[in-house]
């Protein structure tokens, strides 16, 4: 079933036409868009949207602006980040420049809107675009509050859990809220289906947060500890500051925010605290609780169970907790 | 008249709210759209509109999505340009940072959109946004254009005549066409006003380029000589470098993409040779063929001439031709 999807949506994918001339312009956005992925976003779309109908070839294309827009974030993210790599390549601002990241990137977020503009019914349309508008603004806060935490000291638990709410999880819920309204589901569904993506998305991101720290370096696909390293203020650093000891803090206190003397020592200082203060469990029950509760909303939406399934399974199967 | 509308444009623009936190993504919106400047692209929607109706308010808030789209490619093309000032205060990525500017943009680009969502009359939107959209990603076609020119050696008239047709002139034909179409035009004065208001867009950048040479310093507001010494490929030099004699051909080699030495020696010898081939002539005759053929598209837009007046009044003193 999400075989045939992802065949679907691959193929959608290949024929989209982002322009030709200049190539210095449209060039960089078939390379980003080539360079592969899960298709997660419209394949959530189409997984919403399945709930409701067995006619999903009209959700296809509508679905293609969240892999468009998500693609846009990443040229941008990675700019502004200064990342070298994405998904093992050269970023775009590596592969040509800084202003060929900017530019190529606006006329992605142009395009995103194009595809729903052209491909979604003309009822649903104002409804549609004014909840991508808002999601597009929230994931642009998101990265914004990101970056400030870089440099901010003093930054809460509860800010860390609503920055990755805007910068990763709501942009899942627009997802399959869209394949939702496409597929002319109730209001409350859609909704339902909206918090359900909204949940997912902060299981999914707290567990690569985790990963980040306790994954196995060959699947998790990035040099586990890399957090650590960066002293990226995430769920694990916030809270092990929290409820350090004076001791504990002091240990911290020689390696975060510290010039790097010795990565791997770092490493095994700061998860050793992690150890200590059992943040690996505290982590993984914040997951599962997110995790339950989307799977509530995913209940509530009225079709019967068999429906869902594929949905559940492919939560479950993001959040590596095959039933 | 004009002053009116732009009272009316400037209280709508106080008013517009973009969003309040993170106060780092939000600010640098207010500041940029504070800087002022004449608000020509939304004013040239309300002086299309007004060839059709006398009910203005309708078309006010979508036509102030040109200007806040106008400002988002102002944050971008600076930060790509490294320019320092605009408008003779701090760009934003000088007074904030590259990636406030990347990200503050991003957010703007997604706000324009937002107001034609929001008030643009449901039978009218998709038309509308789908215009917009080409119009957005032609706009950025034209600044990877004008960048990819500053290293390309071959760079033809045509080519540049196109790139400023992208990068400038199709904003203000859309600014006009969208007027036009709010206001109930027919498609067929619809798109005279576009070709009118592209026709002035070319008109006025070329202008600007001759200005930039041959203009007071007190009242063109920039150093004259600018694009002389940035050895920028304008139509004046493509011009000379296409008509220039051997000896002439000489002189421009020794200055032209060559180390620059005396700013002042290089715009007196660059301007000597556009002055022996009545480059100055040349481009005038260009301007005004293009304002006549501007001017050709409002006539045969099928209102009377009495409500033109304001509009043809607008698009000569802007070219600085007030008959």
């Amino acid at each position: 079933m999400q075989t045939d999807l992802s065949t679907l949506l691959n193929q959608a994918l290949a024929e989209l036409a982002y322009g030709q001339q200049p190539a210095t312009l449209y060039d960089p956005i078939r390379y980003i868009m080539g360079l592969g992925g899960k298709r997660l976003r419209p394949l959530l779309t189409l997984l919403g949207g399945q709930l409701f109908t067995d006619e999903l070839t009209p959700l296809v294309r509508p679905a293609l602006a969240t892999e468009v827009f998500h693609n846009f974030t990443l040229v941008h993210d990675d700019l502004m980040d200064q990342a070298p790599l994405r998904r093992g390549q050269p970023t775009v601002h590596e592969k040509w420049n800084a202003s060929t990241a900017i530019l190529s990137g606006d006329v992605m977020l142009v395009r995103a809107y194009e595809l729903l503009v052209q491909h979604v019914p003309l009822a649903l349309l104002p409804r549609v675009l004014q909840r991508f508008s808002q999601t597009a603004a929230e994931v642009c806060e998101g990265q914004q509050w990101d970056m400030n935490f870089e440099t901010q000291d003093n930054v809460t638990i509860a800010q860390y859990l609503d920055m990755i709410r805007l910068k990763t999880a709501v942009l899942l819920g627009f997802a399959l809220e869209l394949g939702a309204v496409l597929a002319g589901a109730l209001a409350a569904d859609a909704e339902h289906l909206r918090q359900f993506g909204t949940g997912i998305g902060l299981a999914f991101q707290l567990r690569d947060d985790l990963l980040d720290v306790y994954g196995d370096e060959a699947t998790f696909g990035k040099r586990v500890g890399g957090d650590i390293i960066a002293d990226k203020k995430t769920f694990l650093l916030l809270t092990a500051q929290a409820q350090a000891s004076p001791a504990q803090q002091a240990t911290l206190g020689r390696y975060v925010g510290q010039p790097l003397a010795d990565a791997d020592a770092k490493v095994r200082a700061v998860r050793g605290i992690y150890d200590e203060l059992h943040v690996r469990p505290q982590t993984e029950a914040l997951i599962n609780e997110h995790f339950e509760a989307a799977l509530h909303h995913l209940a509530r939406v009225a079709v019967p169970a068999g429906r869902k399934q594929p949905l559940e399974h492919l939560a479950r199967q993001l959040l590596d907790r095959e039933s």
